[in-house]
Protein backbone atom coordinates (compact mmCIF):
# COMPACT_ATOMS: atom_id res chain seq x y z
CA UNK A 1 0.00 0.00 0.00
CA UNK A 2 1.13 3.27 -0.61
CA UNK A 3 2.31 6.02 2.31
CA UNK A 4 -0.64 8.43 3.04
CA UNK A 5 -0.54 11.61 3.97
CA UNK A 6 -1.62 10.73 7.19
CA UNK A 7 1.17 9.02 7.85
CA UNK A 8 3.40 11.83 7.65
CA UNK A 9 2.64 13.44 11.38
CA UNK A 10 3.12 9.88 12.85
CA UNK A 11 6.14 9.46 11.06
CA UNK A 12 7.04 12.49 12.40
CA UNK A 13 6.01 11.13 15.99
CA UNK A 14 7.51 8.19 15.59
CA UNK A 15 10.93 9.60 15.15
CA UNK A 16 10.86 12.14 17.87
CA UNK A 17 10.16 9.08 20.20
CA UNK A 18 13.44 7.21 18.66
CA UNK A 19 15.39 10.21 18.69
CA UNK A 20 14.30 10.09 22.85
CA UNK A 21 15.13 6.68 23.09
CA UNK A 22 18.77 7.17 21.71
CA UNK A 23 19.61 10.05 23.89
CA UNK A 24 18.53 12.86 26.16
CA UNK A 25 19.45 15.77 24.36
CA UNK A 26 17.87 17.92 22.86
CA UNK A 27 19.99 19.16 20.47
CA UNK A 28 20.44 16.09 18.70
CA UNK A 29 16.39 15.29 18.88
CA UNK A 30 16.33 18.86 17.30
CA UNK A 31 18.87 18.01 14.59
CA UNK A 32 16.79 14.23 13.64
CA UNK A 33 13.57 15.82 13.64
CA UNK A 34 15.19 18.38 11.02
CA UNK A 35 16.44 15.54 9.00
CA UNK A 36 13.41 14.04 9.02
CA UNK A 37 11.20 16.65 8.30
CA UNK A 38 13.80 17.49 4.61
CA UNK A 39 13.90 13.70 4.00
CA UNK A 40 9.82 13.66 4.25
CA UNK A 41 9.15 16.68 2.36
CA UNK A 42 10.72 14.80 -0.71
CA UNK A 43 9.49 11.13 -0.03
CA UNK A 44 7.89 8.96 -2.56
CA UNK A 45 4.27 8.32 -1.74
CA UNK A 46 3.72 5.91 -3.94
CA UNK A 47 6.11 3.53 -1.76
CA UNK A 48 4.78 1.89 1.31
CA UNK A 49 5.83 3.63 4.77
CA UNK A 50 8.77 0.78 5.69
CA UNK A 51 10.69 2.21 2.52
CA UNK A 52 10.67 5.80 4.36
CA UNK A 53 10.99 4.10 8.18
CA UNK A 54 13.82 1.85 6.79
CA UNK A 55 16.18 4.63 5.51
CA UNK A 56 15.43 6.84 8.85
CA UNK A 57 16.09 4.14 11.13
CA UNK A 58 19.43 3.30 9.52
CA UNK A 59 20.65 6.86 9.63
CA UNK A 60 19.56 7.01 13.23
CA UNK A 61 21.97 3.77 13.71
CA UNK A 62 24.41 5.59 11.83
CA UNK A 63 24.23 8.59 14.13
CA UNK A 64 23.93 7.31 17.52
CA UNK A 65 26.79 4.61 16.67
CA UNK A 66 24.16 1.93 17.70
CA UNK A 67 23.48 -1.11 15.75
CA UNK A 68 20.66 -2.44 17.71
CA UNK A 69 19.07 0.44 19.22
CA UNK A 70 16.05 -0.84 20.92
CA UNK A 71 17.92 -3.90 21.92
CA UNK A 72 17.15 -3.66 26.06
CA UNK A 73 13.46 -3.23 24.97
CA UNK A 74 13.54 -6.40 22.66
CA UNK A 75 14.92 -8.80 25.48
CA UNK A 76 12.22 -7.38 27.98
CA UNK A 77 9.14 -7.94 25.66
CA UNK A 78 11.15 -11.49 24.69
CA UNK A 79 11.24 -11.99 28.47
CA UNK A 80 7.62 -10.59 28.95
CA UNK A 81 6.25 -12.77 26.76
CA UNK A 82 8.05 -16.01 27.74
CA UNK A 83 6.71 -15.47 31.25
CA UNK A 84 3.48 -15.23 29.99
CA UNK A 85 3.86 -18.48 27.73
CA UNK A 86 3.32 -21.20 30.09
CA UNK A 87 -0.57 -19.60 31.31
CA UNK A 88 -1.52 -19.17 27.57
CA UNK A 89 -0.48 -22.75 26.38
CA UNK A 90 -3.00 -23.51 29.18
CA UNK A 91 -5.69 -21.53 27.90
CA UNK A 92 -5.08 -22.59 23.86
CA UNK A 93 -4.70 -26.59 25.36
CA UNK A 94 -8.55 -26.13 27.39
CA UNK A 95 -10.18 -24.18 23.96
CA UNK A 96 -12.49 -25.89 21.88
CA UNK A 97 -10.64 -24.86 18.62
CA UNK A 98 -7.16 -24.19 19.47
CA UNK A 99 -6.15 -23.00 16.24
CA UNK A 100 -8.61 -20.32 16.31
CA UNK A 101 -7.36 -19.53 19.56
CA UNK A 102 -3.73 -19.72 18.75
CA UNK A 103 -4.64 -16.61 15.51
CA UNK A 104 -5.93 -15.03 18.33
CA UNK A 105 -3.33 -14.94 20.54
CA UNK A 106 -0.81 -14.80 17.08
CA UNK A 107 -2.40 -11.38 16.51
CA UNK A 108 -2.55 -10.28 20.32
CA UNK A 109 0.58 -10.47 20.10
CA UNK A 110 1.18 -8.17 17.59
CA UNK A 111 0.99 -5.46 20.02
CA UNK A 112 4.21 -5.77 20.76
CA UNK A 113 5.00 -2.48 17.90
CA UNK A 114 7.27 -0.08 19.46
CA UNK A 115 6.68 1.66 16.13
CA UNK A 116 3.00 2.28 16.89
CA UNK A 117 3.73 2.99 20.50
CA UNK A 118 7.16 3.81 22.13
CA UNK A 119 5.94 3.75 25.53
CA UNK A 120 4.04 0.21 25.65
CA UNK A 121 3.57 -1.05 29.29
CA UNK A 122 3.29 -4.40 29.88
CA UNK A 123 -0.33 -4.55 30.74
CA UNK A 124 -1.27 -3.31 27.20
CA UNK A 125 0.17 -6.74 26.60
CA UNK A 126 -2.16 -8.68 28.60
CA UNK A 127 -5.12 -6.71 28.00
CA UNK A 128 -4.18 -7.43 24.19
CA UNK A 129 -4.26 -11.32 25.33
CA UNK A 130 -7.83 -10.95 27.20
CA UNK A 131 -9.92 -9.03 24.58
CA UNK A 132 -8.14 -10.72 21.44
CA UNK A 133 -9.82 -14.10 23.21
CA UNK A 134 -13.36 -12.32 23.04
CA UNK A 135 -12.80 -10.24 19.83
CA UNK A 136 -14.62 -10.65 16.39
CA UNK A 137 -12.67 -12.77 14.47
CA UNK A 138 -13.99 -14.22 11.05
CA UNK A 139 -14.58 -17.96 11.41
CA UNK A 140 -14.31 -18.95 7.40
CA UNK A 141 -10.76 -17.35 7.81
CA UNK A 142 -9.87 -19.45 10.37
CA UNK A 143 -11.25 -22.75 8.64
CA UNK A 144 -9.54 -21.51 4.78
CA UNK A 145 -6.19 -21.11 6.61
CA UNK A 146 -6.72 -24.47 8.18
CA UNK A 147 -6.93 -26.52 4.73
CA UNK A 148 -5.00 -24.17 3.33
CA UNK A 149 -2.31 -24.90 5.73
CA UNK A 150 -3.27 -28.82 5.17
CA UNK A 151 -2.87 -28.85 1.64
CA UNK A 152 0.39 -26.38 1.37
CA UNK A 153 3.31 -28.40 0.98
CA UNK A 154 5.66 -25.45 2.38
CA UNK A 155 4.75 -22.61 4.61
CA UNK A 156 6.30 -18.93 5.41
CA UNK A 157 5.59 -17.66 8.07
CA UNK A 158 7.07 -14.13 8.16
CA UNK A 159 7.22 -12.59 11.70
CA UNK A 160 7.19 -8.98 13.09
CA UNK A 161 8.28 -8.26 16.15
CA UNK A 162 10.63 -9.27 19.22
CA UNK A 163 7.86 -10.99 21.95
CA UNK A 164 5.43 -11.75 19.77
CA UNK A 165 7.45 -14.04 18.28
CA UNK A 166 6.81 -16.12 21.37
CA UNK A 167 3.27 -16.19 20.46
CA UNK A 168 4.17 -17.02 16.90
CA UNK A 169 5.07 -20.51 18.68
CA UNK A 170 1.76 -21.32 19.71
CA UNK A 171 0.33 -20.75 16.00
CA UNK A 172 3.08 -22.70 14.93
CA UNK A 173 2.61 -25.54 17.10
CA UNK A 174 -1.26 -25.48 16.04
CA UNK A 175 0.44 -26.01 12.07
CA UNK A 176 2.15 -28.95 10.17
CA UNK A 177 5.23 -27.20 11.83
CA UNK A 178 7.58 -29.71 9.31
CA UNK A 179 6.22 -27.26 6.98
CA UNK A 180 7.10 -24.41 8.75
CA UNK A 181 9.71 -22.01 7.99
CA UNK A 182 9.83 -18.68 10.43
CA UNK A 183 11.41 -15.59 8.84
CA UNK A 184 12.65 -13.03 10.99
CA UNK A 185 14.72 -9.53 9.54
CA UNK A 186 17.89 -9.33 8.45
CA UNK A 187 19.26 -6.57 10.29
CA UNK A 188 17.95 -4.67 13.90
CA UNK A 189 15.43 -2.30 13.18
CA UNK A 190 13.06 -0.87 15.48
CA UNK A 191 12.13 -3.60 17.86
CA UNK A 192 11.33 -6.08 14.85
CA UNK A 193 12.39 -9.77 15.92
CA UNK A 194 16.11 -11.07 14.17
CA UNK A 195 17.31 -14.42 14.63
CA UNK A 196 18.60 -13.22 17.92
CA UNK A 197 15.25 -13.23 19.60
CA UNK A 198 14.38 -16.69 17.33
CA UNK A 199 17.15 -18.12 19.61
CA UNK A 200 16.49 -16.29 22.84
CA UNK A 201 12.66 -17.34 22.90
CA UNK A 202 13.20 -21.08 21.63
CA UNK A 203 11.78 -20.64 17.91
CA UNK A 204 14.89 -21.89 16.10
CA UNK A 205 14.40 -25.46 18.54
CA UNK A 206 10.53 -25.35 17.02
CA UNK A 207 11.01 -24.72 13.31
CA UNK A 208 13.66 -23.81 10.60
CA UNK A 209 14.08 -20.15 10.86
CA UNK A 210 15.86 -17.27 8.20
CA UNK A 211 16.42 -14.33 7.53
CA UNK A 212 15.50 -12.46 4.91
CA UNK A 213 18.74 -10.35 4.71
CA UNK A 214 16.66 -6.71 4.78
CA UNK A 215 16.51 -3.94 7.75
CA UNK A 216 13.28 -3.08 6.57
CA UNK A 217 10.61 -2.95 8.98
CA UNK A 218 8.46 -5.17 6.67
CA UNK A 219 8.88 -6.94 4.02
CA UNK A 220 10.39 -4.84 0.74
CA UNK A 221 11.30 -7.83 -1.55
CA UNK A 222 13.92 -5.80 -3.43
CA UNK A 223 15.96 -5.37 -0.32
CA UNK A 224 15.53 -9.07 0.64
CA UNK A 225 18.23 -11.71 -0.27
CA UNK A 226 18.10 -13.56 -3.36
CA UNK A 227 17.63 -16.27 -1.11
CA UNK A 228 14.68 -15.12 0.86
CA UNK A 229 13.21 -14.28 -2.81
CA UNK A 230 13.92 -17.78 -3.24
CA UNK A 231 11.82 -19.08 -0.88
CA UNK A 232 9.37 -16.53 -1.30
CA UNK A 233 8.39 -17.62 -4.79
CA UNK A 234 7.88 -21.04 -4.11
CA UNK A 235 6.13 -20.93 -0.88
CA UNK A 236 2.63 -22.79 -1.38
CA UNK A 237 1.14 -20.73 1.94
CA UNK A 238 2.30 -17.19 3.28
CA UNK A 239 1.46 -16.01 6.61
CA UNK A 240 2.88 -12.65 7.36
CA UNK A 241 2.50 -11.05 10.60
CA UNK A 242 1.58 -7.12 11.66
CA UNK A 243 1.22 -3.91 9.82
CA UNK A 244 5.05 -3.69 8.53
CA UNK A 245 4.35 -6.58 6.38
CA UNK A 246 1.03 -6.01 5.66
CA UNK A 247 1.91 -2.71 4.05
CA UNK A 248 4.38 -4.18 2.03
CA UNK A 249 3.07 -6.77 0.94
CA UNK A 250 -0.78 -6.35 0.69
CA UNK A 251 -0.67 -5.51 -3.39
CA UNK A 252 1.46 -8.90 -3.97
CA UNK A 253 0.06 -11.27 -6.19
CA UNK A 254 0.74 -14.11 -3.75
CA UNK A 255 -1.12 -16.41 -1.54
CA UNK A 256 -0.86 -14.83 2.00
CA UNK A 257 -2.59 -14.92 5.17
CA UNK A 258 -2.02 -11.50 7.13
CA UNK A 259 -2.65 -11.33 10.56
CA UNK A 260 -2.27 -8.02 12.21
CA UNK A 261 -3.51 -6.47 15.50
CA UNK A 262 -4.71 -3.00 13.52
CA UNK A 263 -2.88 0.13 15.22
CA UNK A 264 -3.85 3.15 13.22
CA UNK A 265 -6.48 4.53 11.38
CA UNK A 266 -4.89 4.30 7.71
CA UNK A 267 -4.61 0.10 7.85
CA UNK A 268 -7.83 0.04 9.50
CA UNK A 269 -9.45 2.50 6.64
CA UNK A 270 -7.42 0.04 4.11
CA UNK A 271 -8.88 -3.19 5.48
CA UNK A 272 -12.44 -1.94 6.45
CA UNK A 273 -12.16 -2.48 10.01
CA UNK A 274 -11.56 -0.29 13.17
CA UNK A 275 -8.42 0.67 15.68
CA UNK A 276 -7.93 -2.28 17.71
CA UNK A 277 -9.28 -5.17 15.77
CA UNK A 278 -7.75 -8.27 14.86
CA UNK A 279 -7.15 -8.86 11.62
CA UNK A 280 -7.25 -11.96 9.72
CA UNK A 281 -7.09 -11.48 5.49
CA UNK A 282 -6.23 -13.58 2.89
CA UNK A 283 -4.85 -11.73 -0.25
CA UNK A 284 -4.54 -14.61 -3.34
CA UNK B 1 6.61 29.93 25.35
CA UNK B 2 9.12 28.22 23.08
CA UNK B 3 7.97 25.80 20.28
CA UNK B 4 8.67 22.18 21.19
CA UNK B 5 9.63 18.92 18.87
CA UNK B 6 6.22 17.49 20.43
CA UNK B 7 4.45 20.89 18.30
CA UNK B 8 5.88 19.44 15.20
CA UNK B 9 3.80 16.54 14.19
CA UNK B 10 0.66 18.20 15.68
CA UNK B 11 1.39 21.00 13.54
CA UNK B 12 1.58 18.57 10.31
CA UNK B 13 -1.85 17.18 11.28
CA UNK B 14 -3.65 20.59 12.06
CA UNK B 15 -1.73 21.79 8.39
CA UNK B 16 -3.62 18.63 6.92
CA UNK B 17 -6.45 18.91 8.25
CA UNK B 18 -7.00 22.69 7.05
CA UNK B 19 -5.76 21.35 3.91
CA UNK B 20 -8.61 18.94 3.71
CA UNK B 21 -11.00 21.82 4.80
CA UNK B 22 -10.43 23.64 1.51
CA UNK B 23 -10.22 21.50 -0.83
CA UNK B 24 -10.89 17.46 -1.53
CA UNK B 25 -7.97 17.62 -4.24
CA UNK B 26 -5.47 14.86 -3.02
CA UNK B 27 -2.71 16.41 -4.97
CA UNK B 28 -3.50 20.00 -3.10
CA UNK B 29 -3.30 18.46 -0.03
CA UNK B 30 0.26 16.70 -0.85
CA UNK B 31 1.16 20.20 -2.21
CA UNK B 32 0.26 21.81 1.33
CA UNK B 33 2.08 18.97 3.42
CA UNK B 34 5.34 19.20 1.32
CA UNK B 35 5.56 23.21 1.96
CA UNK B 36 5.05 22.39 5.77
CA UNK B 37 7.65 20.01 6.04
CA UNK B 38 10.30 21.95 4.28
CA UNK B 39 8.87 25.37 6.52
CA UNK B 40 8.87 23.17 9.66
CA UNK B 41 12.51 21.46 8.48
CA UNK B 42 14.00 25.16 8.61
CA UNK B 43 11.73 27.02 11.58
CA UNK B 44 12.81 28.89 14.59
CA UNK B 45 11.76 27.00 17.69
CA UNK B 46 12.73 29.41 20.03
CA UNK B 47 9.60 31.61 18.81
CA UNK B 48 5.83 30.34 20.11
CA UNK B 49 3.81 28.22 17.88
CA UNK B 50 1.28 30.93 16.70
CA UNK B 51 4.38 32.07 14.51
CA UNK B 52 4.50 29.17 12.62
CA UNK B 53 1.19 29.42 13.01
CA UNK B 54 0.36 32.56 11.45
CA UNK B 55 2.41 32.10 8.58
CA UNK B 56 1.11 28.78 7.31
CA UNK B 57 -2.78 29.83 7.60
CA UNK B 58 -1.48 33.17 6.20
CA UNK B 59 -0.02 30.71 3.00
CA UNK B 60 -3.30 28.52 2.69
CA UNK B 61 -5.33 31.65 2.37
CA UNK B 62 -3.74 32.72 -0.83
CA UNK B 63 -3.68 29.52 -2.20
CA UNK B 64 -6.89 28.51 -1.70
CA UNK B 65 -8.22 32.04 -2.86
CA UNK B 66 -10.43 31.51 0.40
CA UNK B 67 -9.73 34.79 3.16
CA UNK B 68 -11.96 33.52 5.61
CA UNK B 69 -11.12 29.48 5.01
CA UNK B 70 -12.93 28.47 8.42
CA UNK B 71 -15.93 31.03 8.19
CA UNK B 72 -18.68 28.37 7.72
CA UNK B 73 -17.52 26.86 10.92
CA UNK B 74 -17.41 30.28 13.15
CA UNK B 75 -20.83 30.93 11.96
CA UNK B 76 -22.09 27.31 13.11
CA UNK B 77 -20.18 27.65 16.49
CA UNK B 78 -21.35 31.19 17.01
CA UNK B 79 -25.34 29.47 16.32
CA UNK B 80 -25.00 26.71 18.61
CA UNK B 81 -23.56 29.00 21.56
CA UNK B 82 -25.73 31.57 21.19
CA UNK B 83 -28.45 28.34 21.16
CA UNK B 84 -26.84 26.97 24.74
CA UNK B 85 -26.60 31.11 26.21
CA UNK B 86 -30.53 31.05 28.04
CA UNK B 87 -29.47 27.58 29.47
CA UNK B 88 -26.18 28.42 30.93
CA UNK B 89 -26.83 31.71 31.72
CA UNK B 90 -29.57 30.48 34.02
CA UNK B 91 -27.32 28.21 35.62
CA UNK B 92 -25.27 31.25 35.82
CA UNK B 93 -27.78 32.99 38.19
CA UNK B 94 -28.68 29.78 40.32
CA UNK B 95 -25.01 29.39 41.43
CA UNK B 96 -24.13 30.54 44.10
CA UNK B 97 -20.80 32.06 43.00
CA UNK B 98 -21.56 33.66 39.47
CA UNK B 99 -18.08 34.99 39.54
CA UNK B 100 -16.93 31.69 39.90
CA UNK B 101 -19.04 30.04 37.68
CA UNK B 102 -18.62 32.36 34.84
CA UNK B 103 -15.01 31.86 34.77
CA UNK B 104 -15.50 27.91 34.40
CA UNK B 105 -18.15 28.91 31.59
CA UNK B 106 -15.49 31.03 29.73
CA UNK B 107 -12.89 28.19 30.15
CA UNK B 108 -15.30 25.84 29.05
CA UNK B 109 -16.06 27.97 25.71
CA UNK B 110 -12.53 27.47 24.75
CA UNK B 111 -12.71 23.95 23.90
CA UNK B 112 -14.30 25.23 20.45
CA UNK B 113 -10.59 25.33 19.15
CA UNK B 114 -10.57 23.88 15.77
CA UNK B 115 -6.54 24.13 15.78
CA UNK B 116 -6.69 20.93 18.21
CA UNK B 117 -9.74 19.86 17.08
CA UNK B 118 -11.00 20.24 13.89
CA UNK B 119 -14.08 17.97 14.10
CA UNK B 120 -15.04 19.06 17.51
CA UNK B 121 -19.00 17.92 17.17
CA UNK B 122 -21.52 19.78 19.76
CA UNK B 123 -21.45 17.06 21.92
CA UNK B 124 -18.74 17.74 22.89
CA UNK B 125 -18.97 21.73 23.61
CA UNK B 126 -22.11 20.39 25.86
CA UNK B 127 -19.59 18.04 27.92
CA UNK B 128 -17.05 20.69 28.33
CA UNK B 129 -20.07 23.01 30.10
CA UNK B 130 -20.67 20.18 32.18
CA UNK B 131 -17.64 19.00 32.97
CA UNK B 132 -16.53 22.36 33.69
CA UNK B 133 -18.71 23.18 36.33
CA UNK B 134 -17.41 20.12 38.53
CA UNK B 135 -13.51 20.01 37.80
CA UNK B 136 -11.25 21.81 40.08
CA UNK B 137 -10.21 25.22 39.66
CA UNK B 138 -8.25 27.28 42.53
CA UNK B 139 -10.56 29.35 44.38
CA UNK B 140 -7.96 31.64 45.12
CA UNK B 141 -7.44 32.46 41.74
CA UNK B 142 -11.38 33.55 41.78
CA UNK B 143 -10.67 35.64 44.90
CA UNK B 144 -7.69 37.27 43.07
CA UNK B 145 -9.54 37.74 40.29
CA UNK B 146 -12.18 39.29 41.60
CA UNK B 147 -10.30 41.41 43.57
CA UNK B 148 -7.93 42.80 40.96
CA UNK B 149 -11.06 43.55 38.48
CA UNK B 150 -12.62 45.54 41.36
CA UNK B 151 -9.26 47.73 41.77
CA UNK B 152 -8.33 47.92 37.70
CA UNK B 153 -9.58 50.93 35.86
CA UNK B 154 -9.23 49.40 32.46
CA UNK B 155 -9.07 45.77 31.64
CA UNK B 156 -8.67 44.37 28.56
CA UNK B 157 -10.04 40.86 28.03
CA UNK B 158 -8.17 39.33 25.00
CA UNK B 159 -10.68 36.92 23.43
CA UNK B 160 -9.59 33.39 21.24
CA UNK B 161 -12.24 31.70 19.20
CA UNK B 162 -15.94 32.07 17.44
CA UNK B 163 -18.47 30.43 19.47
CA UNK B 164 -16.23 31.03 22.77
CA UNK B 165 -17.06 34.79 22.42
CA UNK B 166 -20.61 33.93 23.65
CA UNK B 167 -19.03 32.20 26.68
CA UNK B 168 -16.93 35.27 27.43
CA UNK B 169 -20.63 37.67 27.59
CA UNK B 170 -21.03 35.66 30.54
CA UNK B 171 -17.74 36.34 32.24
CA UNK B 172 -17.64 40.05 31.10
CA UNK B 173 -21.01 40.61 32.52
CA UNK B 174 -19.65 39.35 35.97
CA UNK B 175 -16.86 42.27 35.81
CA UNK B 176 -17.37 46.13 36.15
CA UNK B 177 -18.13 46.10 32.74
CA UNK B 178 -17.82 49.74 31.59
CA UNK B 179 -14.08 48.86 32.21
CA UNK B 180 -13.48 45.94 30.20
CA UNK B 181 -12.72 46.16 26.27
CA UNK B 182 -13.07 43.12 24.46
CA UNK B 183 -10.05 42.26 21.77
CA UNK B 184 -10.34 40.30 18.47
CA UNK B 185 -8.03 39.11 16.23
CA UNK B 186 -7.16 42.01 13.57
CA UNK B 187 -7.74 39.37 10.21
CA UNK B 188 -9.15 35.40 10.08
CA UNK B 189 -7.14 32.80 11.17
CA UNK B 190 -8.28 29.16 11.74
CA UNK B 191 -12.01 29.97 13.88
CA UNK B 192 -10.37 32.74 16.01
CA UNK B 193 -12.74 35.58 16.75
CA UNK B 194 -12.66 38.95 14.61
CA UNK B 195 -14.58 41.68 14.80
CA UNK B 196 -17.75 40.16 12.50
CA UNK B 197 -18.18 37.33 15.50
CA UNK B 198 -18.22 39.87 17.74
CA UNK B 199 -20.82 41.89 16.21
CA UNK B 200 -22.69 38.76 15.63
CA UNK B 201 -22.59 37.39 18.91
CA UNK B 202 -23.83 40.81 20.48
CA UNK B 203 -20.29 41.13 22.22
CA UNK B 204 -20.64 44.57 20.34
CA UNK B 205 -23.35 45.56 22.26
CA UNK B 206 -22.38 44.62 25.93
CA UNK B 207 -18.85 46.25 25.77
CA UNK B 208 -16.55 48.17 23.49
CA UNK B 209 -14.66 45.75 20.81
CA UNK B 210 -11.14 46.53 19.58
CA UNK B 211 -9.15 44.21 17.39
CA UNK B 212 -5.60 43.98 17.41
CA UNK B 213 -4.78 44.42 14.35
CA UNK B 214 -3.23 40.83 13.85
CA UNK B 215 -3.73 37.60 11.86
CA UNK B 216 -1.75 35.24 14.05
CA UNK B 217 -3.71 32.98 16.46
CA UNK B 218 -2.05 34.27 19.74
CA UNK B 219 -0.96 37.63 20.65
CA UNK B 220 2.06 38.39 19.03
CA UNK B 221 2.95 41.73 19.64
CA UNK B 222 5.32 42.66 16.76
CA UNK B 223 2.76 41.76 14.77
CA UNK B 224 -0.41 44.13 16.28
CA UNK B 225 -1.66 47.67 15.34
CA UNK B 226 0.42 50.23 17.27
CA UNK B 227 -2.72 50.91 19.03
CA UNK B 228 -3.37 47.72 20.39
CA UNK B 229 -0.03 47.85 21.64
CA UNK B 230 -0.56 51.08 23.73
CA UNK B 231 -4.34 49.52 24.64
CA UNK B 232 -2.23 46.73 26.08
CA UNK B 233 0.80 48.47 27.60
CA UNK B 234 -1.39 50.64 29.73
CA UNK B 235 -4.68 48.32 30.54
CA UNK B 236 -4.29 47.63 34.67
CA UNK B 237 -5.65 43.94 34.23
CA UNK B 238 -5.36 41.86 30.84
CA UNK B 239 -7.36 38.79 30.95
CA UNK B 240 -6.49 36.24 28.26
CA UNK B 241 -8.04 33.62 26.40
CA UNK B 242 -6.92 29.99 25.31
CA UNK B 243 -3.52 28.36 24.04
CA UNK B 244 -2.82 30.95 21.44
CA UNK B 245 -2.65 34.13 23.97
CA UNK B 246 -1.24 31.65 26.86
CA UNK B 247 1.74 30.64 24.22
CA UNK B 248 2.81 34.31 22.94
CA UNK B 249 2.31 35.88 26.24
CA UNK B 250 3.24 33.38 29.02
CA UNK B 251 6.50 35.12 29.40
CA UNK B 252 5.80 38.90 29.21
CA UNK B 253 5.73 40.65 31.92
CA UNK B 254 2.12 42.09 32.56
CA UNK B 255 -0.24 41.53 35.05
CA UNK B 256 -2.05 38.81 32.70
CA UNK B 257 -5.26 36.21 33.76
CA UNK B 258 -4.95 33.64 31.73
CA UNK B 259 -7.84 31.38 31.52
CA UNK B 260 -7.80 28.22 28.95
CA UNK B 261 -8.58 24.89 28.33
CA UNK B 262 -5.66 22.75 28.12
CA UNK B 263 -5.84 20.72 25.05
CA UNK B 264 -2.45 19.23 24.71
CA UNK B 265 0.50 17.83 26.52
CA UNK B 266 2.93 19.86 25.85
CA UNK B 267 0.99 22.76 27.40
CA UNK B 268 0.42 20.87 30.04
CA UNK B 269 3.54 20.26 31.12
CA UNK B 270 4.40 23.61 30.48
CA UNK B 271 1.91 25.04 33.05
CA UNK B 272 2.31 21.74 35.47
CA UNK B 273 -1.36 20.44 34.78
CA UNK B 274 -3.05 17.73 32.96
CA UNK B 275 -4.99 17.80 29.46
CA UNK B 276 -8.90 19.03 30.00
CA UNK B 277 -7.79 20.57 32.63
CA UNK B 278 -9.26 24.12 33.33
CA UNK B 279 -6.13 26.51 34.16
CA UNK B 280 -6.67 29.99 35.51
CA UNK B 281 -3.09 31.08 35.83
CA UNK B 282 -1.76 34.80 36.50
CA UNK B 283 1.94 35.93 35.18
CA UNK B 284 2.77 39.00 36.96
Amino acid sequence: MKTSLDCLPCFLRQSLEAARFITDDPGVHEQILRQVLRSAAEMDLRQPPPVMARIFYRRLSEMSGLEDIYSPAKDRFNRLALALYPEIEKRLERSRDPLETAVRLAIAGNIIDLGSNCDLEDSRVEEAIESSLVAPLSKSAVEDLRESAGRATSILYLGDNAGEIVFDRLLIGQLPRQKVTYVVRGSPVINDATMSDAVATGMTDLVEVIDNGSDAPGTILETCSAAFRRRFQYAELVIAKGQGNYETLSETNRNIYFLLKVKCPVIARHIGCDVDDLAMLRRS
